[in-house]
């Protein structure tokens, strides 16, 4: 048994004793951020690090480090950390700051997820020896002995190329590893150049990120609609436009292809970047946007009992889908949870770690269908509620998406009526977080009953228009864009309390499944762009959400992309978030028996709002 | 645009209209099996064809005819096809015996390859329980569960159609798996319809033999003429091709795999089979041919120092190269070992098993590069010997394939001539195993000299053509196809020397090395299907092999093909050959000081030939 050793890590002042191993074995072993990317071989040159001082034995001086490092350097105490070892006794070991792996904040979103940089994509540029007649290894062996890497798995088209590739760089080559895959091999010393997408695929819109995976940065961001809202606006026309003809599924997902494509090449010019040197794009999305991208039969997630093909993530090369980045990169989807418990919500947990804690929390992510996740580190129960598309403004009679001119929030104040528009404009239309005010103030002001009829129709503000129904003017044409009064109906009303009731009876399931009054839970996630524009007070008047003290509800912005940001960064992060599925209890609502009693009893307004009893 | 011409070839009685192009490019286009062993640069005169009418115009005759064609062929309307173009109007164009590529036959090997049946390939069939709205496990997961395996690498295309091909079959699918990647899954129990394919890509000649996986039965086999010769019938000009402009790699692949697809398509008519079933395909062939069937850049390969881009062997899927079978199928190369050692000699050291035995032997594999590995369990060394193409009958001016009609044998006893041909029919040419006995006899028989000289150009055989260098005539006009002399030249008989030499050479320097004297090698293997023809006391007096015992000398047959059944259904076999070719030492014969001494020496004939003493 080999005595032991005591390395002092500088700026970070750590000391470590410890068998007598590599630099960068021991640094590894105590949580050092120190490069590695050739996994440790001698050949990346990155792990670079200065003996200070040394009051013991160093091992002697590698070819290898003669080879990467100038007599200066070698003369000033720098050494790779993968090849150098304290023999005997201590040493003081400075890491410069290029040769550190430091964490890096995820932005994007209102959460901040931490991760230490650590991508599934990785560049080891080599210089190879040149073959002659003695020495006649083949490209690919001799590459491969180079990188000290095995090479057996590299796809064919870049395999078709490597001999010009290798002669086009003068034998200097750069070698792209995706895991432990090898993706591309390019002429010259490139490993500066790494780049990543992370992609919301949303129904109604697709978000865009790139990354450089070299330093973790968001270098660009853009979005567009989703063109597939030609055959459809809801996720169901769209499995069913799919199911129609085989060549359908390819027709929806070349238009979202496309997009992204338009999306990256626009990024990609704006940021002087080549496309090809986009290695990894992670994306997220519902299980239907999802499946579209990657060209999967949508057709029985549409009949019960609503499965996916998979839930596993996948990571396929970008040129089997059309991505027009490196064409062996690859294309990685989050997990799936269930039929209607997409990948979006596996990014709300990987942005709000609900997983982590002891304490119970809920998260809320409303769409048309609503996913709804409660749990803690012992154990997570989901559901999705199918609250309909009333949040985002649709089957509302002058519902609109949160965009300019909606109406986002509404009061009366002893009588008199006042509102706010998106951007101050002339109000166009009320978007979801105004339809909630609405109703909330309209039952404070006893304008509505407890079930959403008006209460008196010789209101002031109520109309009674011939051959119609009777309408609440929101907003009296004088006031508006279009010179038309902005009216609600009873059944608009109603479209909106039906869909409170899905949402209240999902979580008050999901509550009662874990055994919790959703009264003390620690926290309640309201995530996606919707949640962030809500007055959370009405919101928890109407029991959208659960009456928890207003301090514990978090409005998480768009975690949807930001989760892809994560995975994208940090494969730690993507593999961590697997057990944490494999525990998450999925409830199908349709088959719970207590679902329809809990959604009758959801759908009225009960409670006190600004001192009224419902 | 110029106008139409159009020809008939005669006797097959074909009529082709078509742009003024070379004959030769017509009947190419047409499928008339015209050779073209230059790749139609005028100087092998193979194509030789005659005008028998012409109502039109024809183009004058080239210098490259005047050259090859005597004038009295000119006048009778001979021409050569790559030279003359119908400009204008109609003719009518015969196409003489000897100027046809006529198929070959195809014999197995004389090697037995014995092996235990255990192909890469895997079928399990399953049903699967039906999910229910209680037990909504995705269809990947279910199926993975009720196979016991990881379904995580299967390929997107299987994975978008998953949810289908579950639901067509009820339920029940079979898996198929090459080793352990999921590679298919299929409706239904089919586990007894599982094909594979082993092929032989010669320069020449392309051998595919469709096995049952199950069984190990070979069902069907057939062969055809690599249509690549169109670009030349030797491998440097296809690499030359290959190299001047990037899509020619791609056009080159797509010729062999178009045949291939051909010859499955008709194994698989015939046998009964969906190509579909067929999971993977085996092939051998030297370093070019399997670079061009992948579609890799052969440039290197033919500059020094003569690299391959890899030497291990690869699999790819099916879909990759365009091989209509099983699109996720693989197609697996064996693996090569030099330039000009290809994966054709690997599969010459798997059927001869010369690494298994303690006595040392050598395998002979006789091409226009011919392969030689002398060794046994502990040291194989292996060259490569430029021996050209005179045994395959190139560069002999009577010379041709070993097909129906060619001259095989030759004897000279008591003066008397007699010679016997391939199927007994008149005589249009002279193959490889013709010429061996033709020098050996002509030797023997005084009539040359031991440097290929003819000794007494009074010999009654022997004439001078006017303006033409003196030729021994091997059969008279009154007995030919042609009714024109077969003869040859003493630049016919130098050129097989150099050959020769060569060989001799190339094995002589591989005993040095090793250490024996090839007199006492245990056996001598003769790969290939001229070795199945040759005179073995004839090539042993010239030298063309060493002189061992008669009884070692081992007609081993078409090798290569059997190497790549024997890989096919033997992963065992696959992997047991890897260790041996990690040991196989390369010698570059143009950097070894002995070889251009050896060759020299190897030139002229020297032994005791009946009785006589060079």
């Amino acid at each position: 048994m080999a005595d032991t050793v005591t390395l002092t890590f500088e700026p970070d002042g750590k000391t470590v004793t410890d068998n007598p191993k590599s630099i960068l074995e021991t640094a590894q072993g105590a949580g050092i951020a120190l490069r590695g990317e050739c996994g440790g071989v001698g050949v990346c040159g990155k792990c670079r690090v200065q003996i200070t001082k040394s009051y013991g034995t160093l091992s002697p001086v590698t070819e290898k480090e003669t080879k990467l490092l100038t007599p200066a350097e070698l003369a000033g105490g720098m050494r790779l950390a993968c090849q150098a070892r304290v023999l005997a006794g201590k040493a003081t070991v400075f890491v410069p700051p290029e040769s550190r792996n430091e964490a890096r904040e995820i932005s994007g979103t209102a959460l901040e997820g931490h991760a230490v940089l650590g991508p599934a994509v990785k560049k080891i540029a080599c210089s190879l020896p040149r073959p002659t007649l003695a020495d006649t290894t083949p490209d690919l062996e001799r590459l491969a002995a180079a990188l000290g890497r095995d090479l057996s798995g590299i796809p064919l088209p870049v395999l078709a190329n490597l001999p010009g590739t290798l002669r086009a760089g003068d034998w200097t080559v750069t070698a792209v590893f995706w895991k432990d895959e090898p993706v591309a091999i390019e002429s010259g010393d490139t490993t500066e150049e790494m780049y990543g997408l992370a992609i919301d695929v949303g129904s109604s819109k697709i978000i865009c990120h790139l990354l450089n995976l070299a330093t973790g940065k968001t270098v660009a961001q853009d979005h567009a609609e989703n063109p597939q809202v030609m055959y459809g606006e809801d996720i169901v026309s769209r499995i069913t436009f799919a199911a129609k003809a085989p060549e359908n599924t390819k027709k929806l997902q070349s238009l979202v292809v496309g997009t992204i494509n338009t999306l990256v090449a626009r990024m990609c010019e704006g940021a002087g970047i080549p496309a090809d040197r986009i290695y990894e794009c992670v994306f997220d999305g519902n299980t239907v946007m999802h499946h579209l991208l990657l060209g999967i039969d949508t057709k029985y997630i549409g009949i019960s009992p609503f499965l996916p093909a998979l839930k596993s993530p996948v990571s396929v090369p970008a040129r089997e889908i059309g991505l027009s980045i490196c064409p062996e990169g690859k294309v990685t989807s989050l997990p799936l949870i269930a039929g209607y418990v997409g990948s979006d919500a596996v990014a709300d947990l990987m942005l709000t770690r609900i997983y982590e804690r002891t304490a119970c929390s809920l998260v809320i992510d409303i769409g048309t269908n609503s996913e709804l996740m409660l749990g803690n580190s012992q154990r997570i129960v989901v559901c999705s509620a199918p609250s309909g598309p009333s949040f985002e403004g649709a089957q509302i009679s002058s519902g609109m998406k949160a965009v300019g001119g909606a109406i986002e929030t509404f009061a009366i104040r002893d009588g008199r009526i006042s509102y706010t528009t998106i951007g101050g404009k002339k109000p166009k239309g009320i978007c979801g977080s105004g339809v909630i005010d609405l109703v909330a103030e309209l039952y404070s002001a006893g304008i509505i009953t407890k079930t959403g009829k008006f209460a008196d129709l010789t209101h002031p503000r109520i109309k009674k228009p011939e051959g119609s129904v009777p309408v609440f003017v929101v907003a009296p044409g004088t006031e508006t864009e279009s010179g038309r009064d902005i009216t609600v109906t009873e059944k608009d009303i109603n479209e909106f309390l039906l869909a409170k009731g899905s949402l209240r009876a999902g979580w008050t399931i999901l509550a009662e499944k874990y055994g919790i009054d959703p009264k003390t839970l620690d926290r309640v996630y309201l995530a996606g762009s919707f949640g962030t524009h809500i007055n959370i007070k009405n919101a928890m008047a109407l029991e959208l959400l659960p009456q928890v003290p207003e301090e514990r509800v978090v409005l998480a912005g768009e975690t949807a992309v930001g989760g892809s940001k994560l995975a994208l960064l940090s494969l730690h992060e993507r593999e961590a978030i697997r057990p944490v599925l494999d525990r998450v209890e999925y409830v199908e609502l349709s088959v719970e028996k207590s679902f329809n009693r809990e959604y009758l009893r959801s759908i009225p307004i009960y409670h006190m709002i600004a001192g009224r009893q419902g």
